[in-house]
């Protein structure tokens, strides 16, 4: 194990791992901080790799904290104990389990997703917030999809908080980052349905079919969706906004539209 | 219009409404604060009582902006001419319209609520976060629910986060704040019926006919439900959860629920 407790923020390997709370670190480096004890545990659950974990023993309570940190030991992960305060900087969310790791962020290239016949991908363009990245891929992961795309994020998919708010789910659901022309080269290519969110699309979400090889494309709040997403192979569907408001949050629409999808592929 | 401008967050009449920031001070007054022209623009057509108008003029340059402006001059509110840097200090969210407004927060009383026939109703239990709070709202607003309940409510449900979070269709949406046992005893006499989201739900909840009257109602993230919500007039659906984690976030629990009785209704 550890050695010595770290009691000071200034300790290099501390301030390293806290640098990573900066897009620029996290790209320089490749590296990201995960923040959580069942984060941890889907990371290496997924394969990813542990550069380091941090720890304050006291604050090891939770079944989950412990699991993670057993399956942190049994891959060899470099395991540096710290004091609370010290773990309190590197933390990211409100609640803590005492973990903290920094972790190789994995590859996001469109190339190496393998999909399955018949796959249920959702496409998120120009993506700002990590929270509403997070809260994406959770609905992905609870509907059972395939992959999700990230097409012109505007953060990085691997932000911590966007691990965080996707409780680690981005670690089980196949994640890609690309461009939107790419994306949509991609899905073309790929013989996948493209179905679009829109405020003035045409279509009833529920009365279009989602059985087949389908990607679902939610645009960012502030912009919505790219021209480029439309054409012939593209089929424009809204949802009824029944109220004073024009538009759902971007994670309630794709909430809405995956466990659709997953409703009409479980009764077909 | 204002006389002159505040140019330090030491005056009385702006250090009275940053305090609205704290719970405490929201429930003894009974006031809130807003932020942003379209939430302001949504309180006033909804007949809320705006107490005061803070304005930074040069950064009113939307035409939700203006608009809000002019509503709010419509109805006589007190505007205050603020610097910048004032606003700041009063502003909650990251965007700023130039507008924040204090308000009389309504009432919430659960017999005020009036329900029309085949009413759908959505109930969060113990809810914590504001931003949770607003966004089951948009979706409760999008879906054309008839009032949300907030039951045993860990927030006050005006709370400005929730305000912001809703996009102000917590004006719109008739809402109520009430205990879980009244809320029970409430929707009992009111004959409506109550399914329940449980991870342990017998029923797919695409399963359970949403065309009634029937109210919709989610637990907390972290406690899930109280053991009081069963009972022979409750219905348990679960969502399929087909990934890894064994849970949705809670507003996406709310806009699925929410979409597929809406979808049941248009169809039924």
């Amino acid at each position: 194990m550890s050695g010595e407790e770290i009691t000071s923020s200034a300790n290099p390997r501390v301030k390293a791992a806290v640098a990573l709370r900066d897009r620029k670190d996290r790209d320089t480096r490749g590296e990201s901080l995960v923040d959580g004890a069942r984060e941890i545990r889907r990371a290496i659950a997924a394969g990813v790799e542990l550069v380091e974990l941090f720890m304050a023993p006291g604050m090891i309570t939770s079944d989950d904290a412990q699991s993670a940190l057993a399956a942190a030991r049994a891959r060899g992960a470099r395991a540096t104990t710290v004091s609370p305060h010290v773990l309190a900087r590197l933390a990211f969310g409100d609640r803590s389990d005492g973990l903290v790791a920094v972790i190789r962020t994995p590859p996001t290239n469109l190339d190496r997703l393998v999909l399955p016949s018949r796959a249920l991908v959702v496409v998120a363009e120009a993506v700002e917030k990590p929270g509403n990245l997070g809260a994406i891929l959770r609905s992905a992961d609870g509907a059972g999809a395939d992959a999700l795309i990230a097409a012109d994020p505007r953060t990085d998919v691997f932000n911590p908080n966007a691990i965080r708010a996707s409780l680690g789910t981005i670690f089980s659901v196949p994640i890609a980052s690309a461009t939107t022309p790419a994306t949509i080269d991609w899905l073309h290519s790929h013989h996948i349905a493209i179905v679009v969110a829109r405020v003035d699309g045409t279509v009833p979400y529920s009365a279009a079919d989602f059985r087949g090889s389908v990607a679902i494309v939610l645009g960012s709040e502030a912009h919505g969706l790219a021209g480029t997403w439309s054409g012939p192979a593209t089929q424009a569907v809204s949802l009824p906004m029944l109220g004073i408001a024009d538009s759902l949050n971007v994670s309630a629409a794709a909430a809405i539209l995956l466990y659709e999808a997953r409703r009409q592929r479980s009764s077909s």
